[in-house]
């Protein structure tokens, strides 16, 4: 499997982008539920949430926010970088099945202290925004590549 | 179990605080990565993190986000709340083991909107900020009680 690796500050250019992927699926929904103690049932019983504006299960907000922080830690400016700040808008539900896309693209370098500004959009499938925010981060000085860690196997079960 | 149950939009005031407590583990950093993706080896890998300025593993920032986005969902406003913005700024690592308490104030109510605004704060166990920020939220209208949901069995092997 390939490397993580990074952008150092003076790789980074203001206009530079990168995007991160990821489906949301119903096993998502119950991991972030359970790591973050949001059991609320619009999130996880449909019943419930069929009887809401929302017609059906939602995601959680902020699960939209940890792909905006992964794509940030993973793609640009990478491994080494230490986040600072975001700004998060909630702008439409993520629903089972949506299909993310992260997309982040610099906007600001600041020389003196090797700080970042990314605006950072989370777009559906049909490429409607979904989140979208702005992300302080300190960008990292020192070129890293570096195994990426094996996760233990998580398992839902039900 | 006791049920979910929430503050309607009439019943909140300015001044009015909630608080949401959880203790950091390892297994919570390990779903934490598994749903986000964000496998970034500060959080995973103990010899890669002695080598960095925060000298072990850390929390993703984000999964302290999660906390304070389960005590609005949760605690204040509570169920029914409509998530419209957040902002964040990472102040101090949380390391494994580290009890989190995330207190919320509401500052501001717009009448016309319904809209609530809270100062977001989560401080470890010496007392020290480790995330602020602000909440922006659209309060229930309906009051609600509600069973809580129960999730699925998680399990993290290895």
């Amino acid at each position: 499997m390939e490397n993580l690796s990074n952008y150092t500050f003076d790789e980074i250019t203001v206009g530079q982008t990168a995007e991160y992927r990821k489906q949301i699926t119903e096993r998502d929904i119950v991991l972030f539920a359970e790591v973050s103690g949001d059991v609320n049932p619009l999130h996880l019983d449909a019943e419930f949430a069929a009887g809401t504006d929302f017609g059906e299960r939602i995601a959680h907000g902020m699960l939209t926010g940890a792909l905006i922080s992964a794509a940030l830690a993973l793609a640009l400016p990478g491994p080494g970088t230490v986040y600072l700040g975001q700004s998060l808008r909630f702008r439409r539900p993520v629903k089972i099945g949506d299909e993310i896309t992260v997309q982040l693209e610099v906007v600001e370098k600041r020389e003196d202290k090797g700080f970042v500004t990314l605006e950072c959009r989370a777009l559906n499938q049909d490429d409607k925004a979904v989140v979208t925010g702005t992300a302080e981060v300190m960008a990292p000085r020192e070129k890293l590549s570096l195994p990426r860690p094996t996760l233990p196997t998580v398992t839902v079960d039900g």
